[in-house]
């Protein structure tokens, strides 16, 4: 990149305060920047270092013009300029593989739309078929009877079992599973016998799935991800779980089977949700919760078993206190 | 599928109530059926559905046949024979790949039983041996001198590395790895020197492993997972860990190094254990818990540091009632 | 392995006791010897095995002298010496790859050093460079622009994404993912924007990196793991994230973004770290421990918040008095 600071106020929609001939090479984090790069201020947590960066400008909100010394542009949304920024520098270095490889093996019975891009050693299945303009990088298993979107990219190592729909525009991250067997048994005899799982796994337009995430395909019916959800890193999804739209699944959640969670939820890290639960619209599961009620609608639970996060704080507040509590109680005792 | 009714209940092995000549086309959950499914009920959570269920019938136990308005099969058992339903479909639709891709590279060297497949872009190598009716998916790893078993199924992008040992009749997710380094080093001048990790995994009859599980080999000696034991995904098994048969371990669990699991054990979901630990047989550790100790046969453990449960269950209880114990214990200072 | 103690004794710099022409054929833990085996003792829970070891030949300290009956080599750290032992079996065993495979992928941009493996359908892009004496697996994906250095040891399965930087000796276990997208949106609309990641990774030399962990490139700049760091399996590490020199961060560990962890840190099983915050040189974070705040150099921390461990450790002991707390407190209001 190389850009003048008026040119890049003209892509994020900002106002230039200062000299909008400064030159601008890259971008990074404020306490990163050195010259040419252009940084920005979001986290309240980063005001601080607003005077000692080495940026040679820096987004911000009207509010943050006056403890500015260098360069900037004023914007309404400092967080979302500076996104609308990496945008332009993402499409300007956007390079992915095209065309399809003669490393390949795609089945005579796929069907192959326009515009694709399969990478080297990846194998497509019988009827297996690609919407036009998606990308599948090398080393990817996509197998019999997918049916895959358009503009979807799906990174290398990427597994998608038989029967899977996938939506368009779907972002797939190397490493990942979809349509392994739900885990299901039912003992017999002091054994475990294998439950077969023969549905399927459809996920939604515009989801984006991370790294090493495995979703199980149903038992009968589906395993459903809704449209525009995003699923972090080793996320663990069961059989007939059913994710609604717009929701966030931070990493290493598990979410066990039959589960149902609504539009617009956030699931932190780490956190586990048991079977057959529900979580309301616009509901917070915090950071390493265990959840094994159902959630209503917009609450915010955390700890384990999970509690409505302010009453769970109050609960930690008091064990903090527990050492006084015990001292008390001795002194109530001897007192008498 | 299509069949009727009668025909399904000889299979299953129940009784129809209603008419026999029923036609059903799918299987599938209560609240998802449609024209044509037939159901089943088994968790008490979903006899509430019954009566609205859209399913053109339902699988039952006796007790229920009074409530039910729909044709219906009364079995002694309605998981199991929804089971057996699930299996005599699987049987119907399964179509695995079958020979040798001219694709996959198999070494000079390796053992190539009886009616295999092995998949395009999967790679056998030196002196491994496969024994016959064994299926190898595309983008696999068969490490040298690994014995696989008959009858296994491994999926795509499954890593063995070398020197393993897997029994008859095991499936193995994508995704999964077997074999890789334990994780041991001795601090040496303020670095950390590895130890090596020459010690094998060895992986009994009729285990399943789900996906992206990690399995490592043993220092010395071997990791062992005994017979019928059944994995879930993105579960973490580390060096010298031996779990006994017919045990479950649910997704995301974390074993520790040197742990000793019984036989029939529940480990459920995100539980973690630390190294060195004994868990008897038939225990059970609870979703999340953290397991310091010892956990005797039949034990039920919960929460961190990981109790038995009833203790556990009743420790929460009384921490749900520090508001009021802390408001009682004001009460008695002040009426002193 | 056939060699006498006396051999040994000289590899692993120890005296011997007993007879020196004792023949050694392996290597075993104290439990699981079996005669021709040589063990060692190290952690005291094992010291009780030593009188029932089935082992020929065991590797003492000088104070377990006189409780031993086998022939023994004392040693001033039983634990390192064994390490040696492995050390100088493992390099008699060792074998890998060697050559540029046909069937792998090879950029003719990619720049190729002295003595290299590349294994069957491994994928090496344009402008790749890979150091010399580097092994990369089968089914390996090294994107454009990627720069590995020297001795560096590539397990199948392995995806490095474009622009990644990786030091000399390094060690990738199978399945790992270097340089996902960061997972980051904005909202816009009641939908969620995705942030472009358009930063790296770099990995210092001497890293170890187990199997199935993810590690997401940057928002901008880079994602940092510091050298000699060791990384266990399914370990999640998210964008921007910097760890210093020589840490331990054991298996399913989850590190949000942007955290900071400084040198000589451990950071143990399952543990969770929200984003944005500190962890100083030589701090210990306990496993299952959630970390929403900075922890300072060498402190101990655990639970949930995660406090100081002594701390901790004191509040759970009153946690478990509760019962007898409320019994008490009942007496006290019935005395009134």
């Amino acid at each position: 990149m190389k850009k003048t600071l008026g040119e890049i106020a003209e892509i994020i929609d900002g106002v230039v305060v200062g000299d909008k001939n400064t030159i601008i090479t890259n971008v990074a984090g404020i306490t990163d920047s050195k010259n040419g790069d252009i940084t920005f201020v979001s986290n309240p947590k980063y005001i601080q270092y607003i005077e000692s960066t080495k940026a040679s400008a820096i987004i911000i909100s009207e509010d943050q013009k006056l403890i500015v010394k260098i360069p900037a542009i004023v914007s309404k949304n400092p967080y979302l300029s500076y996104t609308k920024l990496l945008n332009s520098i993402a499409i300007e270095k956007e390079k992915h593989p095209s065309g399809i490889s003669k490393n390949s093996a795609v089945s005579a019975s796929a069907v192959i739309n326009k515009n694709i891009s399969i990478g080297d050693f990846s194998v497509i299945s019988e009827n297996a078929e690609i919407g036009s303009n998606t990308i599948i990088y090398p080393n990817c298993y996509i197998g019999r009877n997918v049916k895959i979107g358009e503009h979807c990219l799906i990174y290398p190592n990427v597994t998608i079992r038989e029967d899977i729909i996938v939506g368009n525009n779907v972002i797939i991250h190397s490493g990942t599973v979809i349509g392994s067997d739900g885990f299901g048994y039912v003992p017999e005899n002091n054994t475990l016998k294998k439950i077969p799982q023969i549905g399927i796994v459809e996920i939604g337009d515009n989801v984006e799935i991370g790294a090493n995430v495995t979703i199980d395909r149903a038992t009968t019916g589906k395993t459903l991800i809704g449209k525009g959800t995003k699923i972090d890193n080793l996320v663990q999804i069961a059989h007939n779980v059913q994710i609604g739209e717009n929701s966030i699944i931070v990493a290493q959640v598990g979410i066990s089977g039959s589960t149902k969670i609504g539009n617009g939820v956030t699931i932190a890290g780490q956190a586990g949700l048991i079977g057959h639960v529900t979580i309301g619209d616009g509901a917070i599961v915090a950071a390493q919760a265990g959840v094994i009620g159902d959630v209503p609608p917009k609450e915010t639970v955390s700890g384990y078993p999970a509690r409505p996060h302010k009453q769970a704080m109050k609960l930690y507040a008091l064990i903090q206190k527990l050492p006084e509590l015990f001292e008390e109680l001795k002194k109530l005792k001897s007192n008498k």
